[in-house]
């Protein structure tokens, strides 16, 4: 495989033309309560209304669409046991490929079900990264299928950018925008697209406490290992790829933390406020600005609201 | 008091513009889940997104500020435990009046502050008809304090008809709309809108099996008492007024009624799949569709979400 290059904002503008009839062109809610707790004016980019229930959708979408069509035909492989597993899913299905996904044993059955639901092919394995890796190998070389990474990968890069392009579409004077990070994919398609449209935009990370590998990554200047996941985020409990990094390093103003405890407040407080379902990673950033980690007022600032697949059985409060 | 005479459709023309200012345009989504499901394409209207939270904020609002200045300042009084105590407390604050609002001593906390954060007085009463009725008349003649009643009142009536003109501004060739039955009335302001500006629409009031007065007062054409208000649907459980049950008659084309299994299951359906926030009065609509007692198939449908105060902690499911 060549090395990966870093998109640059003409993949995002071309990402956006070949996934745009697919994907939902999310809406941008306000509210005046969070308005009038944190003196900025807030803007909610809703991924959660994303087909699949999250952002994840615009990435898989792009790097499936930018397949040829033989390559399609040999199949798409990935593992996830999270929302990029049903976005490779779903962008398969409408592509008219076959996909696989790479799931460990203890998945949750809701997941799997997801999954499943949306036409693909499950390989179960060991919960280890070595068996996860060992089983999509071995897949790949028995038929030839394309690997789609969650993040690291160009084409997910500038499909997850497409968010950040329409909400500075529809909200063009933003001062400031603050997507969380997991493995880096939103953020970095987000500070590609932003910073090309607006230079003098700040682009901050949010971050768990708990899964704070970013922060420490950006701060030492050096990729950082995760040194634990405990947190509620469970979208944000991976590490940065090489790709991602690169871009973090080059265009993020700052990356913050916030505790477990504002998570899940502030997850509730959306819940309870603006109506809308959002999973605990969406409030990562609405917590930076209540903390007061990210000084708003008077600002204008966009948060991308990551995703709405919450267990309702399991809620954090 | 004079006689109440019906509202027309000029006077929900009226009250969008008296109230067009206060309220929130509430969103109207749609859901290829739903529509494949159902064989229609159906049109929510997210009054859950309303001021309040609910689409009694457009009633009360238009009540309110249909008063002279000198009415509104002899304050304004109303009994609920539910939205409408809220939506009278919220308006009479955007209009420098003061609201006072009779609840049971039994209410829950979570709805006491509510009202209270909206800045009403609060007078609670034991938890009887008769108590909460004597209450609120000893207040008026004390201080000549204008009652709003929750759905029997032209003003009220009139405003919650601007949610489906809205509705229609945006999908004017809708074949039917569906919206639940509680006091009637958002189904008469709905009515007396739609049936004025597409009188071949078909309009369906739906109502919880367990709540079923309006079903049984439809089909025998007099006002039945309930008999039983034992539903997850706290929004529903009132009788028709004198006002809501002419509309009624004259004006809806049929009342279906639904299990309270459909409706918890659709509530839960729509934050699965829409990722909104719906109270259980919401999916009543909804279930009818799904429970085959009213047909879609084909149709364009619209469905009143009327809101999203839920109470977090004790889910139905």
């Amino acid at each position: 495989m060549a090395a990966l290059s870093l998109p640059q904002y003409a993949d995002v503008e071309k990402a956006h033309r070949r996934i745009g009839s697919y994907i939902h062109r999310t809406p941008v809610l306000t509210s005046s309560y969070f308005n009038r707790l944190t003196g900025g004016e807030l803007f909610f980019k809703c991924e959660n209304f994303q087909k699949v229930g999250a952002f994840k959708f615009r990435g898989a979408c792009n790097a499936v669409m930018s397949l040829s069509k033989s390559e399609g035909e040999k199949g798409i492989i990935t593992h996830s046991s999270g929302n990029h597993a049903q976005a490779v899913a779903l962008a398969a299905r409408m592509n008219g490929y076959q996909a696989t996904i790479v799931m460990p044993e203890n998945a949750p059955k809701v997941k799997v079900n997801a999954v499943r639901e949306y036409g693909a092919e499950i390989v179960f394995c060991e919960s280890t990264i070595q068996a996860r890796d060992e089983t999509a190998q071995k897949i790949i070389a028995e038929t030839g299928a394309t690997f789609i990474h969650p993040y690291n990968h160009p084409a997910v890069i500038a499909g997850q950018g497409t968010a950040a392009k329409e909400l500075l579409e529809e909200q063009p004077d933003l001062d400031i925008i603050i997507a969380p990070v997991g493995g880096g994919g939103l953020i970095s398609g987000t500070a590609i697209t932003a910073k090309h449209l607006n230079p003098k935009i700040s682009i901050i990370g949010a971050e768990p406490e708990r899964a704070d590998d970013a922060f420490r990554s950006f701060h030492s200047g050096k990729i950082e290992p995760v040194l634990r996941t405990d947190t509620v985020a469970d979208g944000l409990r991976t590490s940065l790829g090489e790709l991602t990094f690169q871009v973090i390093q080059t265009h993020l103003d700052d990356i913050v933390t916030v505790s477990e405890e504002s998570i899940i407040r502030d997850m509730r407080a959306v819940w309870e406020r603006m109506k809308i379902i959002i999973e605990p990673s969406c409030s990562v950033p609405l917590s930076a600005i209540l903390d007061k980690k990210v000084d708003v007022k008077g600002k204008k600032v966009g948060i991308i609201l990551t995703g709405g697949n919450v267990d309702l059985e399991n809620l954090p409060w």
